[in-house]
């Protein structure tokens, strides 16, 4: 294998929407300066090519849940590809990642599929996916305090997991933190968590949008730094998932892979992390992804319905999300909107949406299966219905046995003459 | 390495008193027919020797979270020292254990001790190290009804953990559930999810001891199958916790370990997993074994009080226990305190005691350093105060930074003698 030690692997920030604007990953910079859009974290990709495709993958299943402090952990078993250059001591984990990829047998059984899977990216530290990006994001505070930058604290706005995942990492490394969460719309289970971790816990009459827009206020000042998923940092942890589906799946990428999207970052850091395991060589064909969206709050959906189709420039109209029980998706201005847009782009993806029956009763038949799934799984869920017959035989055979409603049959159909399937 | 296939692993039931009753896994039998004692399950131990330590280590290094199925789960990664003659296809697995060991740093560093690490068994699929056992014993039914043999359920009495574990496990294999919770005791939380996996639910007018009576009459016939831990299969899958604690602390065992003690079965087990690593050469030494009781539920430690220390012939005096915060751990009858106390015997240890106030405070202090320490780990914890004050200097250095009173001070100075520690 090419030794590690003989490439310098580096990332920056980079302007997402196109200008030239860089900067180091340690400066307190979240939008471009020029064209106030979100940065990315861009990859020197000709030092990652350098290493072959068998080369990363015989690197990472070495380190995968095994490996010396803190290579064992999910995220930082990738490091080069998330944050090449931070100082090992500077790193912040909990053992995120390396979640069990379940195959759901009885739920696809029933469905009339069969393979389907589930990534509980929830069996972590505190419970959900947010740990992912935030051991990035508290990693890179500590270095930027380790090198003598005056931060305070680090504050977000949150429906709930973000400020659970916040205060744990902050917890862990002594650095303070601030959550803004919306009033009585987070569950006493989550508000404990942020309490317990000694985070500084404000409840505001308002929406998610509404902290959110506080929480921006807060963090002009560079001592205060902001969490949210416009912080492109999460964005590199969260990729780490496609990579550990794809290892879990015998270095292969699923026909389809299914995501819930409110804020919409996760969306895009799922086909980032895809393109990138395309681009290095460890897969040979990209997934088609799915975003799926509470018919409640969907912002996206209607814009894509609108424009007739996904593209990366399309502009998503913000609207007052209602409520579902999906709440952590209930979101009606979503920050990542673009990074969604181009992800579906360019893994050939869709935008579709599930009403609330529609996900309680998917997420119900596959807790029948041994899942123990959580709204917002249900929604996609709920999808998997929709959108995987992937052959006549199944698609008839599951509205035989699902009782699926002659309009829902109508809206079946629909969807899969806009797949290329037969009908 | 010596090839697996070239020998033959195997375990049985055994008389855990001594008897020489012996049964196939298979059979569906709780207690010795001679002497009513509890079984364990015995292996080969001689074929298990054939195989040497770094062997063991290479090969369970190689599978753990990354074998092809079932061999990533932390369980059946080990399943030659667990279950080694069971179909593979009638494992049911989840992919549990694998899960973190955690640094509490800044929690060590708080109360002057350089390593204090937790091992978050319950970062797994429903939430509780239930699952290790669980996993074991439904793969063990599915091998008998896959036989023919009759079983038309499998029941257990719970505190709500247990029950979880039960219906998740049933759910995905699709065997049917039944679970008896005490009215009142066990959170929302914890109801919802054998609610949602679709076992039959019922809540009775009394405590966990209660319920337990009631299920041992439900499954005197052999067609309802008993989940407790009273069943020993699950001790099989719970012992795979000390390997993976040696493991990742590089093969090496820790001084000592602090267990939560309520129906003592676990404690069992780690003991019984440490023995064997012991045994087969992959640690050198065994660690010393602290069971850590609520003092509102506390028969064990009573017990041991009056008994000037613990002996595995000791006899438990069931009690009545109290409400304690540790509400999984409020059991004044333990099934498996022999079990616990030939481990205690075993590995040198002792039996403590925190109370309410203590348990709180120790759960509070480890989360303020990004932890989420359920009550019963906070027995543990309130533990590791107590007892881990391994040198002169960490433990003045604790008592001025805790304000430690001067009524602790006694308690500890008093269990540093018996420790055989300077005062």
């Amino acid at each position: 294998m090419t030794p590690s030690s003989n490439i310098v692997f580096s990332a920056w920030f980079r302007c997402a929407e196109g200008c030239d604007f860089r900067a180091p990953l340690t400066e307190v910079v979240y939008r471009c300066p020029r064209c106030q859009g979100l940065l990315e974290v861009e990859h020197d990709m000709d030092a990652l090519r350098r290493r072959n495709g068998p080369d990363w993958k015989a690197l990472f299943e070495g380190r995968f849940r095994g490996g010396a402090w803190p290579y064992g952990s999910g995220v930082w078993g990738k490091k080069e590809w998330v944050y090449p250059q931070l100082a090992t001591e500077n790193v912040v984990s909990m053992y995120e990642g390396g979640t069990p990829l379940l195959r759901l047998e009885g739920y696809g059984r029933a469905i009339g599929l069969r393979d389907v899977w589930l990534k509980e990216c929830g069996v972590t530290h505190t419970g959900s996916f947010k740990d992912l990006g935030m051991t990035v994001l508290v990693s890179a505070v500590k270095e930027m305090r380790a090198r003598g930058m005056p931060i305070r604290a680090v504050a977000c706005a949150s429906t709930g997991d973000t400020s659970a995942a916040l205060a744990a990492y902050c917890a862990a490394s002594g650095i303070p933190s601030v959550v803004l969460l919306p009033r009585g719309k987070v569950s006493t289970a989550q508000l404990v968590q942020p309490v317990s971790n000694g985070a500084l816990v404000l409840e505001l009459d308002t929406d998610f949008d509404g902290c959110m827009r506080v929480v921006q206020e807060l963090s002009r000042t560079p001592d205060i730094y902001l969490a949210n998923s416009m912080n492109s940092l999460r964005i590199e942890g969260q990729k780490t998932v496609a990579v550990e589906v794809a290892q879990q799946l015998g270095w292969t990428s699923p026909d389809w892979v299914i995501i819930p999207g409110g804020n919409l970052g996760n969306a895009g850091a799922l086909g980032k992390g895809f393109l990138l395991l395309k681009d290095l060589g460890l897969v040979d064909r990209l997934p088609r992804l799915v975003v799926a969206q509470a018919e409640n709050a969907n912002p996206l959906y209607r814009a894509v319905q609108r424009a007739g189709g996904a593209r990366a420039d399309l502009a998503v109209e913000p609207i007052t999300a209602a409520t579902t029980l999906a709440s952590a998706i209930q979101i009606g201005a979503p920050v990542s909107s673009r990074r969604a847009l181009r992800a579906i782009e360019a893994l050939d993806g869709l935008v579709e949406q599930a009403s609330e029956q529609e996900l309680a009763d998917a997420a119900a038949r596959a807790d029948l299966s041994g899942a123990f799934a959580c709204p917002h799984t249900g929604v996609a869920l709920a999808l998997s219905l929709l959108l995987l017959f992937v052959a006549q035989s199944a698609f008839r055979r599951a509205r035989r046995t699902m009782k699926v409603e002659d309009r829902d049959f109508a809206r079946l159909q629909e969807i899969r003459q806009r797949l290329g399937m037969d009908t």
